[in-house]
């Protein structure tokens, strides 16, 4: 039996009887997360980490997209990654792995062997935006614990050559984003943009790299996540929900 | 009386009754130069420069835009700066002036005095694409006479401190553009995507950066050009006809 404490609830994903533990109030996944694990380019049998993986909420979607992945969730906020660690368990899935520390800090054992990474990290750097006062949701969106330039300079790190490094952040920060890669050696090789509304500018990108790939970016179709005021588009559903309503 | 040969054609931008003078077949304008016309931000009063300004086409939308501009076209190939020339004649437009000759190699002269460089450059390496056997559009489509990263140094070299520099470009190239941006101290601020329908990736980008400036980029509402097969959507059709239809 899995343990399920009395301020958190259990959330069924409608996505192959998926069920996730997240808090009643407080630290839930954000549609973000679940735009990034339908990104990434997935291939049967990736090796993969999601670094600062909160939930679980990227794991658990990617193992339902591919078969025979292998996938190591790492989370700083013990309290968090043991959630994570419950969902796991809850959904008896052995290809993932929650651990929990500082990826900053992952062993050297770690280099070079990842076929992806992906990251949904803090979007907003200590300077802008007002701190949350809930410590772990202000973990989560704040970078607090780690910066842009090292969650790129350690995807960089854990790829293998020709690995995949999928991420969502702040349009607003892609030129910064784009200057990291660079000087980690991450050729940007798709990108995604995202709207509110279409006819509105873009509040989120998505972006996958390649670590020692040849110059030349796709830009996908824009993903516009509101028809009408509170109303997904048809696209987003077809994302949240696949064939299964 | 302004001369216009017979291979020529007098065609109507039916935008304030400006007219521009085009090859009948061969070198004319495209759309591409168009929406950069339209997408730069300009302000009253501004200096101007067009790096490889072709039949003129940018100045002269340009200059219907906004009041008191000194635009200035710079086009390496003498018969094409020619039918320009004749163009702004033919339109009585005397603070838009023609140089012919190679933008890499202006005067240092002109170093630091412009409000705003715009560009439409060649998109295609020597060594991608077929290269056109009309020489006039080869050197207009191909990297023959200058390279992306001439178009940047000279466009930082030309801008005043916090001036602007807007171009197009193809999408897949923007990795490679950023970069040659950050090499230069140009900041890209305001970012457009180019779909030609809805649902298909991106073939064209429209950036702005400023010299000298902060980062943080704000990325448009994309931009669709159809609607249907051969069909421009309202959005293209507002920017081209404006409120003159």
């Amino acid at each position: 039996m899995v343990k399920i404490f009395g301020n958190e609830s259990l959330d069924d994903l409608i996505l192959k009887d998926i069920r996730i533990i997240q808090k009643k109030k407080g630290f839930r996944f954000a549609i973000d997360a679940v735009l990034l694990a339908h990104f990434a380019t997935v291939k049967r049998g990736d090796t993969i980490i999601d670094l600062g993986t909160g939930t679980g909420i990227i794991p658990l979607i990617l193992q339902a997209r591919e078969t025979n992945l292998k996938i190591t969730g790492i989370e700083i906020q013990t309290e968090v990654a043991d959630m994570a660690r419950r969902s796991i368990l809850y959904n008896n899935l052995n290809n993932i792995e929650i651990l929990q520390g500082d990826f900053t800090k992952l062993a050297h054992e770690y280099n070079d062997s990842f076929d992806l990474v992906v990251s949904n990290p803090p979007y907003y750097p200590l300077k802008g935006g007002k701190i949350n006062p809930d410590v772990s949701l202000a973990i989560s969106r704040h970078e607090i614990k780690c910066k842009l330039s090292q969650v790129v300079k350690t995807a960089a790190r854990l790829l293998k050559g020709k690995g995949r490094f999928a991420l969502i952040h702040r349009a607003e920060r892609l030129g910064e984003i784009l200057k990291e890669f660079d000087q980690v050696g991450l050729e940007p090789k798709r990108l995604q943009i995202v709207h509110p509304y279409l006819q509105e500018k873009a509040n989120l990108i998505l972006l996958e790299g390649i670590k020692g790939a040849k110059p030349g970016l796709e830009i996908n179709k824009p993903l516009v996540i509101y028809e009408n005021e509170g109303q997904y588009t048809r696209e987003l559903l077809d994302l949240f929900y696949g064939g299964e309503r």
